[in-house]
């Protein structure tokens, strides 16, 4: 299934400590995709509700929890996180979303087209799907192949020297 | 330049209507070096100091100003951020990041192996390189060519079971 291969391509990106906190649900099903429905922004709701699987990216508060399996050379490094609430959620916003960024690449490096989306009420989703409290919401990717004749053109991009400097 | 190329690369991932928000100090000489010292974990300084080059990726968060540029189709989106300071920050946070994500590929895809760390004082670096504190850092990356006779083996990564389900 190409969502597994997805998947499979972008886990191995890096990340602090190999923590690996982002956390993913693929919507598939038109019953999965009306639960999403509520908490979207008005313009997202058609391509969503018409692409083939949405992805939620999340983040895991308690990534730390997997850290004696993913960090086997230093399974010690729990404590820096475990004891620091404030890291902890820093931390996993971060690399959670360092693995979004893989995520969007992998897939469309295995021909998929991408939609990721900030509009919609994470709270929302939060409470909908993931009720525990302890995986957070990021962002959205519709998946799936893309129709280029809908698109407006790509916009522009920052020059080197608008966003960059050498010291 | 390889660092001209890595962003010219990187700059053509998607973000929030195209918002762009990342910053990037490139450091190469001896002197910009010394100025990052002191603010590195001593187990990053040795590593840093012998990069030929180490990136600040930092993300601006006043990042809406370059909005008319990078969204000509809607340079209304402006004022989605300008006037919410909170919905700016996690903007600029989490799409800075995604770019700190496809920096990391691309600068890999271009041949370039990547350090990146968050063992660092951020509120230092940000004092000593971005005093206006409108730029904000949030991780760096030597950059080079590695020898991966210094590396420990790749480390596990989750199973799709453990971080995935499918709706």
């Amino acid at each position: 299934m190409l969502v597994r291969a997805v998947y499979n391509l972008m886990k191995m990106g890096p990340t602090s400590a190999n923590c690996s906190p982002a956390r993913f649900l693929f919507l598939r099903s038109a019953e999965a995709k009306e639960r999403l429905r509520p908490h979207l922004i008005e313009s997202n709701v058609e391509k969503t509700m018409s692409a083939p699987v949405t992805a939620i990216i999340g983040y895991d508060l308690e990534f730390y929890e997997k850290i004696p399996k993913l960090f086997p050379h230093n399974p010690e490094a729990k404590s820096w996180f475990d004891s620091n609430e404030k890291l902890a959620a820093t931390t996993a916003f971060r690399n959670g979303t360092l693995q979004g960024g893989y995520f969007i690449i992998a897939a469309r490096a295995l021909g998929l087209d991408c939609g990721p989306m900030s509009g919609f009420d994470n709270a929302g989703v939060d409470r909908e799907f993931f009720p525990g409290g302890r995986v957070k919401s990021n962002f959205l990717c519709n998946l799936g192949y893309g129709d280029s004749d809908k698109l407006f053109p790509r916009s522009p991009r920052l020059d080197f020297e608008e966003a960059c400097e050498i010291l």
